[in-house]
């Protein structure tokens, strides 16, 4: 595809980001963190695109933070110096995959207990070297973590094992998704952040130095400047937003960057409309008190209320269809994350034209 | 990876197939189908794999069924010869697609309305071509398809366009998978399918020709042999099976033949593991009346009853949590077909050992 081909012309579905809106996302986060003093480590498993993490961290992120190891094996081929991956790595494949990455790029990961610990310290430390490893505390979405009793001795054991570097704590504030409204997100994200620097500050009485303190979450980014003690965040979603971030209160559907096109493929009847957009498109995520899978831009009477493998339907209601076949819709998704995972490329447009194809360079990474 | 590798030694998450369950699923379908004299036209789009499709088709299968377009193509280059598109295919860009592929195999498509049939018949009309086209008729799912009393005046229209060759009706029972157990899955199948023979000879009585009337489901294909008139069925779960066919009576835990073989990467408390496999691995997607996202094999009593992107998280009930950080689990996912379009690759598994590694190649195909 040539770039500055019209809207038009590209097949469906398509992902698209609003190039416009997306740089005004990067820039208004990038200068509220910076203006805190807080660092940024974006994660990057939202988009999972080399060139933009890069544009991330030449806006002012220290770093960049992966999810699984397969994609930060993707970023730093791509040159990217300085990564966290903020998911346990587990077994002795993994291991040795980790101690490569790490001959080649300054890497942080995280761990919570001594059985997923002891095979990377003694994989790093047999070959003279050390990596750098948060402890994972569970800050109240119950997935991975411990909690801040058993923090302090397995902080102790940690700081003893040759190989590892114990840099600090990190927690990841998921149940977020669960609260509707910005009031209520926020309320529960500084408790969420109060909880890891107390964990923190117990360890630091205990004599553990914790220069880093982490969190993820977009929708809690503002409330983390609250809270004394946060140095990092690991926010990500941010950049495009999607329904998801608008039930959080901390996106509008004009700070949404990604939409999926899609084509009006049969109107079967006056209050139905089907598009090409399915499941492997769209994501079976739903969220909660929204109906539907997502907002049809222009058509907000009409809900997306089915998906099934390769086909969404649309609702229309009480009036008349304003569907035709081969009409064209935009979607903000759900969840972006699942979106892109799915697409092998995505069209950055900008005033209806495409400016740049970018191939989803660590979509799928499966380990 | 060489073949004959052990499971042990596969990095995680994986897409496992039990290729004996897989064999027994393929030859129990093609023996009932056969001796009922019903053509198999699979729908592929559940594994995606054209060397799959092949051991379809040299089972007995007189051709392939796709999704998208863009599987067609995959499959047509792999030598398929004979292929149902089952999906409107819409737009100037499809359509010029969609005449190049006729030039390479032989092609049915399905069309549910003028305005999408007119572009392709003057695209095959002009270049002294024609396409076998089935009708889509809405049996009860309420997607696409004209119903019943549509179906004539549309039928007739087609049958007059040059380059269009009106070669039957096809339907597709999506609905099934909202009920419970073989009775009324069945019983809705046979109702829907009399729907459908009864549109195919109101379309004979007006003296239009109506060689093939086609289902789909694997959920319905045993009632589909009751039914005098079905010429056809597409099913393409059976081969797999999964927990959808699971609750719809149609398979068990022991004819289920993908698993996504998966790691304990965190044991936060004695009734909580999580693994690394997420919605990205798995699926979101939920089966009515089903706890879970999943069953994991050899612990019942577990439910995997979360999933962030890349996590699992696994509940453990009253009972001394059973898994340790390292621990390997294999699931039978909810809806396979979402999971092969995420997995790159499927391994070939027979006796515990890795028999054949084979690409996903028509994995993520969009449009």
């Amino acid at each position: 595809m040539n770039p500055f081909t019209d809207l038009a012309e590209i097949e469906t579905p398509a992902l698209l980001i609003d190039l416009d809106v997306m740089e005004a996302n990067l820039a208004s986060m990038t200068a509220f963190l910076t203006m805190h003093g807080i660092a940024q480590r974006p994660n990057i498993k939202g988009h999972k695109i080399p060139a933009l993490a890069w544009r991330q961290v030449r806006a002012g992120a220290m770093g960049i933070t992966c999810q699984k190891l397969s994609e930060a094996e993707v970023m730093v081929d791509a040159g990217l110096p300085d990564v966290l991956i903020a998911v346990q790595v587990i077994g002795a494949a993994k291991v040795d995959r980790l101690l490569k990455l790490a001959r080649r790029a300054k890497l942080t990961t995280v761990v919570d207990s001594l059985a997923g610990a002891e095979p990377i310290a003694r994989a790093f430390a047999s070959s003279g070297m050390t990596i750098d490893v948060l402890l994972e505390i569970d800050i109240g979405y119950h997935r991975c973590g411990v909690d801040g009793r058993g923090a302090p001795a397995l902080a102790r054991s940690l700081s003893q094992l040759p190989g590892l570097n114990l840099v600090g704590v990190m927690g990841y504030e998921g149940h977020l998704y669960d609260l509707s409204g910005k009031g209520a997100v926020e309320a529960a994200a500084r408790e969420s952040y109060e909880m890891l620097t107390r964990v923190a500050n117990g360890l630091r009485n205990a004599g553990i130095e914790v220069p880093r303190v982490s969190i993820g979450a977009s929708a809690g980014a503002r409330a983390a400047v609250d809270v004394r003690g946060i140095t990092e965040v690991r926010a990500g979603s941010y950049l495009f937003n999607d329904r998801a971030q608008i039930k959080m209160g901390s996106a509008e559907p004009a700070t949404c960057a990604a939409t999926v096109m899609a084509t009006v493929i049969s109107v079967p009847t006056e209050t139905r409309a089907v598009i090409d957009a399915g499941a492997k498109a769209l994501t079976p995520t739903m969220v909660g008190g929204m109906p539907g899978y997502g907002d049809i831009l222009g058509h907000e009477d009409a809900v997306l209320d089915r998906l099934s493998d390769e086909h969404g339907m649309i609702s229309v209601g009480a009036t008349r269809n304003p569907f035709n076949v081969g009409d064209r819709v935009r979607i903000i998704p759900n969840s972006h994350t699942v979106v892109f995972n799915q697409f092998p490329e995505v069209h950055g447009v900008r005033e209806g034209r495409v400016e740049a194809v970018m191939p989803v360079a660590a979509r799928a990474m499966m380990g």
